[in-house]
C-alpha cells in the first residue's frame, strides 16, 4: 500500500500500488518543476499583495520555494511515485521546510489552474528557444546561398528537370519557410502567453486574488476571461504541434533533397565525415543520417498533433484527468523539433558540399531549356500554345536524334518556325535561361539578390 | 483511347483510359472553376497592362471568360474526363469561343502557379464564410446566457460534480473557444492570402509581367516572394485544416455535453422535434443526432489534416503531382465544418431547452459546496490544507450518514472546528456558493456579466 | 418543412431543413442499396421460414425488392433527402408497391443490425475485388521479374549504392508484399463475413428469429455472439483501413522508387506515352503522374483510418450517430486502393521500360562490391570486423586515386593484405558479387529462380 | 569530438559531436539488449554449426555474449553515445572480453538484419504478455458477469434509454471485443514470428549460412522469403499498433462508460478508495482517474500509429534510417496498452461496486419496453410500421400525462387497438422484457447464460 496521500481524508482505504504507479505523472512532470516553483513564487507574492496571506508568510513560501530549486538543481530533490505530481511534491517538500505557511500556499488555487500555468511557461519558453533555432537556420541558408547566386542546378516538377535554377534561390525557399514557421511561432506564442492562474477549479474563486498581479509577475500579457476555459483549454498545445509538424514538413522536404543530392546519380553534394555515418559490414559506405532520422522523425510530431487532437476530442467541461496525458506528446514534440533544427542547421554548415562541377555539367545536359524557346516564339507573337506545341515537336525529334536543343541548326531551327534568328542560341544557354526569368519573385540573378538582400534585413532587424 | 491532350505533341502515344480516369482531377476541381475565370480575367488584363498582349486581345479573353462564367452558371459547361482539369477545359472552351486570342492566355503562366491561385481564391472566401458561421453560433450562445445569469447548473471536473457554475458561464466558456477560432482563422486568412500568380511552373517566367498588378486585382495582400515556394507550399492549406480541427474539437466537446444534458439521467436539456430524431423500431425514441453526428465528424477533419501533412513529407521541391490531392480533403473540411457549425446554432438556437427546475434541484442535492467550507475556514486563518482535510473528513461521515452539508446543525459544524458560525449556512446556499466566486473570469454573477458585456462589444464592433 | 418522417408518429413537430439535410446519409448510403436488398430478401425469407410472416407475404416482399432493384438499375429510384436514408427509402418505395405487407418487414429488425449487415455485404464484396487486383499486380511483378533474373540493378540501403541485385529479387520483394496484403485482408474478411442481422436495436428480439439461416441466405460464416456488440462493433472496418494503409504504405514505395528511376540522374526507366503526363508549360516534361498520385493517395487512407480510429474512441454502448459518419471513409478507402493497385499494375504493365544498359553500366561504376571484398578475405580467416576495416581503408584511398576496386592491381591487393590471389578479380565482378549472395532468400541468381517458382505456384494454386 | 566508431577506417575526420548524439540510438535501444544477445548467440551457433566459425570460436562468442547479460542485468554494463547503439555496444564489450573472436561474430550479418530479429524477438514477448493480460481482463468480465445475469440495466443507444438490458450481457459485450484483439494478435504474432536474420545488410551473404538453423534456434516459424524486404518489412510494427489501437478504442469505450456510471446523475456504481483519487482543493471529489486516463492515453497509441505509418510511406527498398524511428514508437505503445488492460483489470475486479438499488429503479422509470408493446401488437399480426405508430402516439400522450406505460388502464391499451390484453402487463415489466429477448446472441437470461457457459469454456481451453 501506498502512502497517505494529500487529498486522503475524505479517503479510507489506499491507493492499489499498481494503481498509483499508473496515475502519477511525477516521473514526466518533473520537467516543469522550475516553472512550477516561479508559478508558486508569484502566487505566494499575489496572496501577500491582496492580503490573503501576511507578507511574512509569503516571504516564508518564497524562501522555501527557492530551497527547493536549490535543492533540484543540485540534484537533490527526486520525488518518488507516492508524491503523484510535481505540485504535491513541491507543497510536501514545502511544508516540511516552513511548515504550517506551507499549508497555505494553495489557498485560492487549484492544480488545474496552476498545471495550466506551468505548461505555458514552459511552452512559452520553448517556442522562444525553437524561433531562435530557425534564426539559426535561416542564417546558414543566407550564407550558403550567399555564395552560390550564380551557382545553377536544376529545377524540378515531378522530380524532372524543369528549368534550371540559381542554387540560392533553391535555398531561399526554405528560407521562406521557416519565415513563416517563425512568423506562425509568434502569434501562437501569444495564445500561449496567457494566465490560467486563479481560475481555480474550475469556477474562480472566493478570496479577493488579482489575476493580473500575479500574471504581470510571471510574464503574461493577457489572463483568461472564462475560468472553465481556463483550466481546460489545450488550444495552444495542438497549435503548438501543428506549427511543430509544419517545421517538421520543411525539414523533410529539405532532408528528402539532400538524401538525393548525396546518392550517387546526383551526387551535386559530398558529405563530410562529420555529418555522415558508416555501416556495420559495407566497408564503402557513407549515409546521410541526418537528414534521413530528419525525415523519420518527421512521423513522430504528426502523431502527437493526432494524440491530442484524440485526447481532446468530445471532452466534456472543464478539467478531466485525460489532460494529465498533454505533457510527454508535448515534451517530446519540443524536443524532437529542436534536435531537428539543430542538426539540419550543422549539415548544411559543415556537413555536405556543393559539387559545382557537377552541378554546372548537370544544367547543359538537358531539355530543360525548352520552355525558353517557346517564349521566345511567344515574344515574337506567336500564341503561347502554338509554339508550346511546336517545341514539343523538336524536343521529340531531337530525342530521338540524340540531339540537345543547343546542337540544332539555325536552319533547323528556322524550318520549326521562321521567326527563329542567331540570337536563339544565347537565349537557351543554362545562365541566359536562368538570368531571364528576372519576374518579381523568379529566379533571375537580380531577384535573387534582391531576395538575399530582404533575408539579411529580416535576420538583422530581428 | 482519349482524345488528343493539350500537351500531347511531345507524345506519340494517347493515354491509357484507366490511367486518363486516375490523373484527371475534373471531377473535384471543377468546383474551383469561378475562382479559375476570376484568376484568368486578373492574369489577362495583366497581360495587357504590361503590353504582353494588345487590350483587344486581353478583352476577348475577359468577354470569352466571362462567357464560360454564364455558360457554368446555367449548367452548359460539362466537361469530360478528356479535358484532364479545370484549368485545360477553360483554356479549350475559350480557344473554341475566341479563336488564337485563347491560346495566348498561358502566356507567363503555368498551371502550377495557376491552381495555387484558385485554391487560395477559394480558401480565403471559405474562411471569411466560417468566421461569419462563428460568429452567428457566438451569437446564439450569448443570446442563452443572457437569458441565464442566474440560473445555475452544476459544474463538473472528471464528470463528478465540483462546483456549481452559472449557466451563462458554462456557456461563455464556448464563446471564448469560438472567439480563438475567429482570432486563428484571421491569422491563417493573412497567409492564405499571398498571389503565387506569376511564379510560373517554378522559377518565374521570361516575360516582362506585373505580379502586384494582377494580385492587386485579386484581392491579395502580397506575392509569394520566391517561386519554387510559390508553387509548392500548401502551409496554407495544412494551417487550415489545423484551425478547423480545433473548431471541430470545440463542437464535439459541447456536443458530448448536450448528448449527456438530453439524457434521462442528467434531464438537463429537452431536445425540440425540429432537432431530433426516432428510431425504426423503438417508439419511444428521440435522439440527439445533431450532436452525435458533430462529434462524429470530428474525426473527419482530423483525417483530412493528417492526410495532408502526410502528402507533403518529404516532398522534394518544387510542384509534385502529389499536390493535386490536396484538393478534395481541404473541400470537405471546408463544408464539414460549414455544415456542423450551422447545425449546431441551430440546434442551440431552437432544438433545446434546458429544463430550469431540474437543473434547481440538481444544484442542491450535492457536496459541491464543500470547497467553501475549506474556504470558509481558510478565510478565517486556518491554513488551507488543514481546513481541506477538516471538510474531507466532514464529507465522508456526512455521507455515511445520508446528510448534506446544509443538514449539519451549528453545533456539528462547531465540533469540527470552532471557526464556525451562523452564517455557514448562506455561505454555502448554492446561489452564494456561485455569486462569491467572483474573481476575475470567475463564475460570480458580476463577473459573468461583465464577460457578457464584453461578448456583445466584440459582436457588436465586428 | 420536410415531408414526414417514418420515426414521426412520437413527433409533433417538423425537423428544421438544414437539420435533415444535415442528418440523411441517403446521398452516400445509396451505395449500399443492392446489398440493402439482398439483406432484406433474406430477413424476409427468415422471416416466413420461422412462421413470423406467412409464406404469401414473404413472397410479395422478395417479389417488391426485387423490382426496386430493377428501378434502381434502370436509374429510376432516386430517393431524395427526405428519405433520410437508404433503409427508409427503400421501405418506402416496398409499401406503395406491395401494400401492408411492406410494413411488416421491419419485423424482428432494426436499421442498426441492417446497416451493419450492408457494410458487411459491401466490404466482403470489395475485400474480394481488392484481393484479385492484388493477384494481378503480382502477376505483373512476376512477369517482369522471369524476364530479369539475371538483369543487375543498384541496391540500396540509406539510397546510397550498397551491393548490386538481380532486379527481378528487387521486384519480388514486392511480391512478398502484397502476398502479406493478400494474406491480411483474408483474415479481415473472416471477421468482416459475420452476421449482426437479427441483433435489432440493442438487445436481440422478442420474436423467434433464425440468425443462422439469413446469415446462411447471405453467405455469413459466423453470426454475432452479442447483440450489443453486434451493432456497435466497428473493428472490421478499422481492420480494413490499416490494411488498406499498409497497401498503399506499399504502392508508395514502388511509388517512389520509379519517380526517382524515371529521373535523369537514375535514367533506370523510360515512361511510356501511355503512362505518363506533360506539363502545360514546358515542351520538353514528361511526368510520372501516376506513381507520384499513388504516392499522394496514400495520405488519403491513413487519414480515414485516423478518422474512424477518432471516431470510435470513447463511444458508449451501443449505437450512437457517430457511426453513420462510417462509411463514406471507407467507400473513399476502397476507391482509393483500387484505383491505385490498378494504375500501378498498368504502369508495370505497359507503363515504363527498364533501360538495362543504363543498369548494366550503373552496378559497374562504384564501390557496391566492397563487401565482398571483405567477405572474402573473412572467407579465408581474417576476422570480419578486421577484413572490413582494412577494405574502408582502400576504398578511402582509391577514391582519393579516382579508382574504382577493380582497377588494383594484385600487388596493390596484396600490399594490403597477403590473401589475396589473382581470384579477388572475378570475385568483385558485378555478376559474381550478384550470384555469390546465395543464401536462402538472398539475390543469388539461383535463389531468385527458386523464389520466382514459389511466386508462381501461389499465383497459380490460387 | 567523439570516440572512434567501429565504421570509421573508412572516414578521415570525426562525428560531431551533437550529430553523434542525434544519431544515437543507445538511449532506447538498450531495451532491446537481452533480444540482441539471444540473437547474436543464436546466430554465433549458426556459424559454427555451418563450418563458418569454429566450434571453439562459436563457444567463446556464446559465453562472453551470456557474460555481458549477466552485467547488465547487474546494472554494470552501461554504454554511453559513443557507442552508438547496442549492436556496436555489444559488439565492443564482446572484443573486450573474448578478443579476436569478438571481431568474427558480425560474419554473415549485417546490423539491419540484426536489429529486425531484435524488434521482432521483443515483439513476439510482448504480445504474448499482452495476450495473457488480455485473458486477465476477460477472466474479471465473466467472473462480474457471471453475479449478474439477471441485474438489470438500462441499454442505450444515442445515450437515449433504449430497451432494459441485463448487466451480464452488457459486460459481455467487451468480453467479446477482448476476444477479437486476443485473436488478431494471434494472427499478428504468425507475421511477427518471422526470421530476418541472415538477410545481411539488404542482399543475402556470400557465406554457406544456413538461415533455417538459427531461425529454429529462435523460435522462429519461418524465414522471410526475400532479403531486401527482410531488412526493410516494418508491416509487423505497423499492424501491432493498429491492433494495439483497438484494445484501446475497445478500453476507452469501457472507460467512458464507467466515467458515466460513477457520475452523480447515472450513479450506477461507486468507486472504491483503491481506485479513485481526490482533488487538490475540493474535499468531497472522489474521481475515476484511471477511466479517465485509460481514454486520455488512447490517442497516444493512435498516434503512434500514425507516426510509423508516415514513417513508412514512399521510403525506397531497402533499409533507411528512419527506420531507426519505429522502436520508441513500438515500446511506448506496448507500455501504454499493457499498463491499460492492467489498470482496467483493477479496475472491474476491486475499484467499483455496482448499484443494484439504482439499477432496478431505473430500468423501471421509463419508456424503454415501447418496443415490447409493438412486437406485443406485430405478434398479433398488426403490421410492425403500425403497431411502431401506434405505440409511437401513446408514448407522446403518456408523457404529456405523466404516466409511464404500466400506468395505462386496459381500457386505454384497448381504446389504442383492440388487440391488447391482460397480459400486456406482465409482457413490459423489465424483467419480462428483458427475458423475451431470447433470439441468440440477445439479452434473454438463457441467451446470457449460454454466452456466459461458451466465454468460460474459451477461457478455461486456452
Amino acid at each position: 500500500m501506498t502512502d497517505k496521500k494529500t487529498w486522503s481524508d475524505r479517503f479510507e482505504g489506499s491507493l492499489h500500488p499498481a494503481i498509483a504507479r499508473f496515475n502519477a505523472s511525477i516521473g514526466f512532470d518533473i520537467e516543469l518543476i522550475e516553472h512550477d516553483l516561479t508559478g508558486s513564487i508569484a502566487h505566494a507574492r499575489m496572496l501577500a499583495y491582496t492580503g490573503i496571506l501576511t507578507r511574512e508568510e509569503a516571504d516564508r513560501l518564497v524562501e522555501g520555494l527557492e530551497q527547493i530549486r536549490q535543492e533540484y538543481r543540485a540534484g537533490q530533490f527526486n520525488p518518488g511515485i507516492d508524491q503523484e505530481d510535481v505540485h504535491f511534491a513541491v507543497e510536501h517538500r514545502l511544508t516540511e521546510l516552513v511548515g504550517d505557511a506551507g499549508k497555505k500556499l494553495h489557498t485560492a488555487r487549484s492544480r488545474n489552474d496552476q498545471v495550466g500555468t506551468d505548461v505555458r511557461l514552459y511552452l512559452r519558453e520553448q517556442i522562444d528557444n525553437i524561433r531562435q533555432e530557425i534564426r539559426d537556420f535561416q542564417r546558414v541558408l543566407v550564407d550558403l546561398a550567399e555564395n552560390n547566386v550564380e551557382t545553377l542546378i536544376p529545377g524540378y516538377t515531378h522530380l524532372q528537370r524543369a528549368q534550371p535554377v540559381s542554387l540560392a534561390h533553391h535555398l531561399l525557399a526554405y528560407f521562406q519557410m521557416a519565415e513563416r514557421d517563425y512568423q506562425r511561432l509568434g502569434e501562437i506564442r501569444a495564445r500561449v502567453n496567457i494566465s490560467p492562474l486563479g481560475c481555480g477549479a474550475l469556477a474562480g474563486t472566493t478570496f479577493p486574488i488579482d489575476r493580473h498581479y500575479s500574471a504581470n509577475l510571471l510574464g503574461f500579457e493577457r489572463v483568461y476571461n472564462n475560468s472553465l476555459d481556463g483550466v481546460s483549454d489545450r488550444d495552444f498545445a495542438i497549435e503548438f504541434l501543428a506549427a511543430a509538424s509544419l517545421i517538421m514538413v520543411h525539414l523533410s522536404r529539405l532532408a528528402e533533397e539532400i538524401i538525393l543530392w548525396a546518392s550517387q546519380e546526383f551526387s551535386f553534394v559530398s558529405l563530410t565525415d562529420s555529418c555522415a555515418t558508416g555501416s556495420s559490414i559495407m566497408p564503402q559506405k557513407k549515409n546521410p543520417d541526418v537528414p534521413e532520422l530528419v525525415r523519420g522523425k518527421t512521423g513522430r510530431v504528426f502523431g502527437h498533433l493526432q494524440a491530442l487532437l484524440t485526447l481532446m476530442k468530445g471532452l466534456p467541461l472543464a478539467y478531466n484527468k485525460d489532460l494529465q496525458e498533454d505533457k510527454e506528446a508535448l515534451f517530446d514534440a519540443v524536443n524532437t523539433v529542436r534536435v531537428s533544427l539543430e542538426a539540419m542547421t550543422i549539415l548544411l554548415a559543415e556537413g555536405m558540399q556543393f559539387r559545382t562541377e557537377r552541378l554546372a555539367a548537370a544544367v547543359s545536359e538537358d531539355f530543360s531549356n525548352a520552355t525558353d524557346v517557346a517564349d521566345y516564339l511567344a515574344a515574337k507573337g506567336v500564341p503561347f500554345r502554338e509554339a508550346y506545341n511546336l517545341v514539343g515537336k523538336v524536343v521529340k525529334t531531337s530525342l530521338a536524334a540524340g540531339k540537345l536543343l543547343k546542337d540544332l541548326t539555325l536552319e533547323e531551327w528556322r524550318s520549326l518556325h521562321p521567326a527563329f534568328e542567331e540570337d536563339i542560341y544565347e537565349a537557351i544557354t543554362p545562365r541566359q535561361v536562368v538570368a531571364a526569368r528576372n519576374s518579381y519573385g523568379g529566379t533571375g540573378f537580380e531577384q535573387v539578390r534582391s531576395a538575399l538582400a530582404s533575408a539579411k534585413t529580416i535576420l538583422q532587424t530581428d
